[in-house]
C-alpha cells in the first residue's frame, strides 16, 4: 500500500484569505512523484485549541502529516510547542540550529533578537531539517503511537525556504522509508495541444501497469508527468529514459522542455547555442515576449531590440512599415505583421525579426476581424513566416499571452529548422 | 459574536497539488470584509467518505459552511449528492435551472450531453445561487439540525464564477442573516510605505474600537483595509468617507487607488482623463512597464511607444543616447536614463517619455553598481526627473518588477504635478 499524507497550512493569514497557499499544492505535486498519496488539507489559524485539533483529524487520516508556517520567533508562532505536545516531547534547544541563527545575525551585523533563540527548540528526539536560506530550522517529530510511518514534519511558511527543505531533506527521507519500492518521475511542458489530444496520443503509447500519467494545465503550459516504480534508481532512470523515447517519438516538437524550463528559458538557451539573435516588434502583445525573454538571465546575448509600436504611426517610423501595406491590409494582417518583422530585424541587425499584431480586446473588433484575431511574422536573411490566428473572444489579457506563447514557440520551431518560408 | 465560517475546497486536483486552491483565501477575505470570520479550511477529494468526514468536521468548528468545487456533470463530482445526504434532505431537479442549463447549450449550437441536467439537482428546500457565467447553480441549503444560522452554501470551482455567484448572491444573502450589525469595507492600495510604517501612520488616526485595520502585501502592491460596522448602509458609507479622509491626511500621495486598481490602470486612466501621452525606454524593465501599460483596455490612447533597448547599439541607435554619454558614465546611469527618456520622448511625439536601466542580476553587479543599481529618469517639454536606486541584491525578478512599479508611480506623480525638475 502506498504511504498517505495530510498536510497542515498553518497560519492566521492564510486562513484570513490575506495569503493564498501554494505550498500546501506544492508539496501534494512532490509527494506523487514519490509515490505518496496526499488524502486532504487543512489550514488552521494560530490558535492552540484549532491546531491541536487539526493535528489530531490530520493523523487520523494520514501515515504521515506535513506542516507549514508557524515557525517563527513572535508568540503567535505555535507550530513547534503544539507538535512536541500532542507527540508527547519536551522542547530542547539544538545547538546546532541555535549556532546557525546566531551566525546568521551576525553576518549581517544585527543583534539577534532574544526570541530568535526560540527558533532552535525542537521536540526531543525529533530529526533536523536544516534551513540554508532562512533562521528556522525544521523538524522531523516522531509520534510514540501505534502506525507504519508516523511522523509530524514540519516546515517553515515561506515558499522559498520551504520548497528547497523539502526537496533538499524531507523528500529524500520520506523516499527512503516509502518502502522497498522507488519511485520516479519525468515531465513534459508541451505547447499546443490540448490534454485530451494529449491523453489520446499517450494513450496507446503507455500503459497504464507501466507509469502513471499525469496532465497538469498551467496556462498557456501544459505538463504531462510520467511516474514510474522500481526497485532502485538506476532502473527507474532506464524506465524513464525509454519512456522519454516514446513520449517524444509521439509528441514530437509540441514537448518543448523537459521538467520546469519555460518556453522563454527554452527560446534563449537554443538561440544562446547557435550563437543567433532576436528582435521583436510588439503590437497586441504590448513588451509581454520582451519582457518574457528578458526575464531570463543571459538573455542579452540573445535578445538584442524590443519596439512596442501600439500605434500606427509608431509601426511607419520606428518599423519602416510602409503607409500602403497599412492603408491596403490594415494594422492588423500578416502584410502588416511581416513588415514589422522585417523592419525591426533590420533595425536591430539581427539574425531574426519576429512580429506580433492583433485586436486583444474588448474593443476594436469588427466582423472581419473580431477580437481575438492575432498575426505573428518571422523573417530572416532570405526567408519569412507569417500566419493569422483566429483565438476568439476572450479576455484581453488570455489573447496576450496565448499571443506571446504562439510567437515564442514559433522562434523555438525556426531555431530547430522547422518553420519554412512560406512562399 | 460574530459568525464564524468553515471553508472546503474540493477536488482531486486540489487535494494532489494540480490546481492551487485560490476559492478558499478569496471567501474569507470577502468574509471578513462583512464581519464573518473564517475558523479554518479543508482540502478534500472527490471521495465520499473523505467529503461526509470533512462536512461533518466543518460543521463542528462553524456557524457557515462554505464549498467550491465538486458541482460538474461527471460521476466523480459528489458535492450536491453528499451535502443532501448530510443535510438528510431528497434532491429534486431545479426547473428553472434546467431551462438555463439547456439555454446555455442550445445557444452555443452544442447537444447538451445527458449528464449535465444532473447539475440541476438541487437538495430540497435549498435557495438556488444563480450562475450567469457557468451551468453549475450553486445554492444555500439549510441543515435540520439546532443551531444559529446553519447552512452549508455551495458553489462551483471555476475561479470567475464561483466569485461572481458570491459577490451577486451569496454575500448580500450573509450579510442579511448576519445579525442587526452590518460591516463595510474599503481597501487603500499603497506603494512606497511598509506594512510597519503603514501600521505607525494610521494608529493615531484611527481608533481600533471605530474601525479594523489589516494589511495585505502583495508584492509591488500593499493594501490596507479599513472595516467598521454600523446599524445601516448609510451609516457605514458615512464612517468610512470620514475615516478615508484621514487615511488620505495621513498617507498623502502613497494611496494610488481605492479598491483594487492597479498601478497600471491608475496611471492610463490620469493621463486619459489629462489627454497626455506616454513613451517608455526599457531596458533592465525589458518590456515589463509596456506590458503592464497594454494590460489596461484604451491604454492605446495614452501609450505610444516602447522601446526595449538591451543593447548599448539600441540605446545608441534607437533612443540617439551620445555614445560619450555611455562611455563617460556607463549604461546604467542617471545621465544615459535621461538620455533615453528625451530619445524615447523625441522619437515617439509624447507628452512623457520614461526610462528604466538597471543590474537585475544575477551577473553584471559591480563593486560600485552592485546587481540591485537601477536608474529611472523622466523627460517632457522643459523638464527633467531622474534618480538612482539601491534596491539591493534580489532576484533578477524582484528587481524587475519592483523597477517598473517604481517607474510607474514616477509616471503618476507626474501626472499629479507632483515631481519636479530636479535642477
Amino acid at each position: 500500500l502506498p504511504l498517505s499524507a495530510s498536510i497542515l497550512a498553518i497560519g492566521d493569514e492564510i486562513v484570513s484569505g490575506i495569503t493564498v497557499d501554494s505550498n500546501s499544492a506544492f508539496l501534494a505535486d512532490a509527494l506523487r512523484a514519490i509515490g505518496i498519496e496526499t488524502v486532504g488539507g487543512f489550514s488552521v489559524a494560530d490558535d492552540e485549541n484549532a491546531l491541536v485539533r487539526a493535528l489530531g483529524r490530520a493523523l487520523t487520516d494520514a501515515d504521515v502529516v506535513l506542516t507549514t508556517g508557524g515557525l517563527g520567533p513572535t508568540a503567535d508562532d505555535l507550530t513547534t510547542a503544539v507538535v512536541a505536545k500532542v507527540a508527547g516531547r519536551e522542547l530542547s534547544s539544538d545547538e546546532e540550529s541555535l549556532r546557525r541563527i546566531e551566525e546568521r545575525f551576525r553576518s549581517r551585523n544585527i543583534p539577534m533578537p532574544a526570541n530568535n533563540a526560540k527558533q532552535a527548540l525542537i521536540p526531543e528526539g525529533a530529526t533536523i531539517v536544516p534551513n540554508p536560506t532562512g533562521t528556522a530550522p525544521g523538524f522531523i517529530c516522531p509520534l510514540n503511537r501505534p502506525g507504519p510511518v508516523r511522523h509530524i514534519i514540519c516546515l517553515p511558511g515561506v515558499p522559498s525556504e520551504m520548497r528547497r527543505m523539502a526537496m533538499e531533506t524531507v523528500l529524500p527521507w520520506l523516499r527512503e522509508r516509502a518502502g522497498a519500492q522507488r519511485f520516479g518521475s519525468r515531465v513534459f511542458s508541451t505547447f499546443g495541444l490540448s490534454e485530451s489530444r494529449l491523453d489520446e496520443l499517450l494513450a496507446g503509447a503507455i500503459d497504464p501497469a507501466e507509469a502513471r500519467l499525469s496532465f497538469r494545465a498551467a496556462f498557456p503550459r501544459m505538463q504531462t508527468r510520467v511516474v514510474v516504480s522500481g526497485s532502485d534508481e538506476r532502473e527507474i532512470e532506464a524506465r524513464l529514459d525509454r519512456l522519454e523515447a516514446r513520449v517524444r517519438e509521439r509528441l514530437g516538437r509540441a514537448v518543448y522542455a523537459i521538467g520546469d524550463e519555460g518556453m522563454e528559458e527554452t527560446v534563449v538557451r537554443l538561440l544562446t547555442e547557435q550563437g543567433r539573435t532576436l528582435a521583436v516588434a510588439e503590437s497586441c502583445t504590448g513588451g509581454l515576449i520582451g519582457s518574457r525573454i528578458t526575464d531570463v538571465a543571459g538573455s542579452s546575448r540573445v535578445f538584442l531590440l524590443g519596439v512596442i509600436a501600439y500605434a500606427n504611426e509608431a509601426k511607419v517610423r520606428q518599423l519602416a512599415v510602409p503607409e500602403t501595406t497599412l492603408a491596403e491590409h490594415g494594422a492588423v494582417s500578416v502584410a502588416t505583421a511581416e513588415a514589422m518583422a522585417r523592419g525591426i530585424r533590420e533595425a536591430a541587425g539581427a539574425d531574426l525579426g519576429v512580429a506580433t499584431t492583433g485586436i486583444a480586446g474588448p474593443g476594436g473588433g469588427t466582423p472581419e476581424k473580431p477580437v481575438g484575431t492575432v498575426c505573428v511574422a518571422l523573417a530572416w536573411e532570405g526567408g519569412r513566416w507569417s500566419k493569422r490566428y483566429d483565438l476568439g473572444t476572450r479576455e484581453r489579457d488570455w489573447v496576450k499571452r496565448m499571443t506571446a506563447q504562439i510567437a515564442l514557440d514559433r522562434i523555438r520551431r525556426w531555431g530547430l529548422g522547422e518553420v519554412e518560408d512560406p512562399d
